[in-house]
């Protein structure tokens, strides 16, 4: 008898750890630094939160059902932005509203795949990408990214076979950190178009990018939406994770595919949460540059303060958007470690563990740091209770 | 190759209705009347508005990540609220907050099946959980409801085989309006304890159920969690269908594995539409119970003005909840009628064969009416209209 579907996957990390949490204590001088999640922690601008009070007290509509792909005028909006930044041409019929960037990639996967289709994600990867394709029945194959964190095009084209589906690209990166080069994507763009495959690409966290300017260039190309799925969250540029806000940029025929799982699994995104989306993207254009700027310092904190650790033994793999990806020196695994962390240093972060598949070594060597939330003193906090780390456990011998 | 997961099913019937009004203008004397969504069209009340649009204003968690299986707060009041009403034990942790109640569904199903699994569901049925049955890799096996509307225990018990995990109820019916008796629903129950599977009651129109008290005893069972998964929504009683508010009730156990599905797929409900139901919950019951009144009188009103149509050779096969289901008397098939009613008779509503599989001829003579938006007047004027019909097509010999 088969397994069900939920039960060819493992549970939410996220929620695994929060439970690493139950029953201790942290001294009032001594705060628990929580760096375990890719969150805003604070409430929107107010005068967002005005326009929403706004709708919810004299909108009728902003409460009844909407149209399944989303409200016209925020689909709109998306295609007039992404075409002005990224330099292409994007109507609203490319663009779907869907509840959350994780639904957005359901929704991809499931126009893609069948039972036992193979989709190829680079690691460490993000686990609820891994947690759709197990439930989905699809196989996730690993493309372990090199030293710089960066996957590669030739050995991706050496995975594909007849039942490959997609390619999925996260940049910039959850749990890296790191911004892919355009010139990396395009090459994953080029390969995908040459085998017949899509190419996902989760540009979740694109609004904290230290570079100026497109990322890369694929909407350039006139035939675009033939290859790519880009998908978008509103959640971490306008801090509306409670919301449930994301967004799905691919073809028409794609999007009538999506159309049938999104009507069926939810049946159209919140009211309120598009109607927030929507202002934000008209209003606070400036205010979202202000937390770029924001987070780019935060992530200038953390090369400030790598040098302590890295005495340590420690080592920065990547660092960019709301994440530095660490390989720590103990030899206990970090899925061990990680749990430690709570009682020891007040500290709760991800184990490299649970973005990596169960047979690769490196996830044991790695954290996840989700930095946004800590500011420069925070992470100067963070840094100096890592480093006074002594383990009663002698430190890794060779490389991680 | 497989044909990817929404190949293989068909494009959502509401939407693909609203396009048969595309280019059809309607005389402002004689404007259109839309029965074919089962979805208020007016805004909740003042009182619950302003509480959304305080918690908007002031409450910085209602725009934040929440717990994925919902707030604690919501989850606890359903627990007392359903042990009061039907006379059981609920807890906090047999409950689970979703993102509407198709979501519920699809969880359920997720936690439940593997590909190539069967699921029985009584014809006509809710076109959404056939939708996801088939994305689900899940074979639905049809059981045709008898002439009443009501679907036959023994003939379903004829219908398992080694790969059915579950049955499917949805009382107050859609389409068909049917309120399952206690005792057939408590049959249903006892068949698949016997046989180790699962009984999913979707009971989305309970708060308009005719019937004063609890319409089932299942949950009096104290092991009732060990075969009964109850789905509903929050949308038709508070009207909040914009806010995408429902809830799964199963053995904590089921719902640890449905947290994984809902944690990849929208990582948690919408912070508002959660307060919303919770005030309405706490706030709404007297309220709540005069829109029951009214929906029963909008009810008692099809049966006033049925005669007319019987007069014509319609027939009444079901009514209650949001619905009548009808069986006209015209030789064209359901769904070659249904688009003809937008021109001739400014009536949009759903044909039969949208609520059964392809192969059953009873779709081709059957229409679900949504009359629940439709004061007495408008139902007149509905009636009318269909009584003036006068197709050039002769009226169908024989039984439906």
């Amino acid at each position: 008898m088969p397994l069900p579907r939920t039960a060819r996957t493992f549970s939410p990390p996220v929620m695994e750890a929060r439970r690493w949490l139950d029953g201790v204590t942290f001294p009032a001088d001594r705060p628990l630094i929580n760096v375990s999640q890719a969150a805003p922690v604070e409430a929107p601008p107010e005068a967002l939160r005005r326009v929403v009070a706004e709708a919810a007290l004299n909108r009728p509509e902003a409460h009844l059902y909407g149209p399944v792909l989303g409200l016209p005028e925020l689909r709109e909006e998306v295609a007039t932005q992404w075409s002005a930044a990224y330099g292409g041409t994007l109507a609203a019929e490319n663009v779907a509203i869907t509840s959350g960037c994780n639904q957005a990639f359901c929704a991809a996967i499931t126009t893609l795949c069948a039972e036992g289709d193979e989709v190829i994600v680079p690691t460490p990867w993000y686990f609820n990408h891994k947690m759709w394709l197990d439930m989905a029945g699809v196989r996730s194959v690993a493309l372990p990214a090199g030293a710089e964190l960066l996957p590669d095009p030739d050995q991706a084209a050496r995975l594909i076979t007849p039942r490959t589906r997609a390619i999925v690209l996260v940049t910039p990166n959850n749990p890296g950190g790191v911004e892919y080069p355009a010139d990396l994507v395009r090459a994953f763009f080029d390969l995908a178009r040459s085998c017949g495959i899509a190419l996902i690409v989760d540009e979740t966290y694109r609004d904290f990018d230290e570079r100026p300017g497109a990322p890369h260039d694929l909407f350039h190309d006139p035939d675009w939406h033939d290859t790519l799925i880009q998908l978008y969250s509103f959640s971490k540029a306008y801090r509306l994770t409670g919301h449930r806000v994301g967004a799905m940029v691919a073809s028409p025929a794609r999007l009538a595919e999506a159309e049938k799982f999104l009507d069926t699994v939810t049946i159209c995104p919140n009211q309120l949460g598009q109607i927030a989306a929507l202002w934000g993207m008209q209003n606070l254009g400036q205010w979202l540059a202000g937390e770029r700027t924001e987070i780019l310092d935060r992530r200038a904190a953390i090369h400030d303060n790598m040098p302590k650790l890295l005495a340590q033994g420690w080592r920065l793999l990547g660092c960019g958007a709301y994440f530095a990806y660490m390989a720590h020196p103990f030899e206990e695994t970090s899925d061990q470690l990680a749990p430690k962390l709570v009682r020891e240093a007040g500290v709760l972060l991800l184990p490299g563990t649970m973005f990596q598949p169960e047979d690769h070594a490196s996830g044991q060597r790695e954290m996840r740091v989700a930095f946004a939330n800590l500011d420069r003193a925070g992470i100067t906090t963070l840094f100096e209770r890592l480093e006074a780390l002594r383990w009663p456990l002698a430190p890794a011998t060779g490389n991680a």
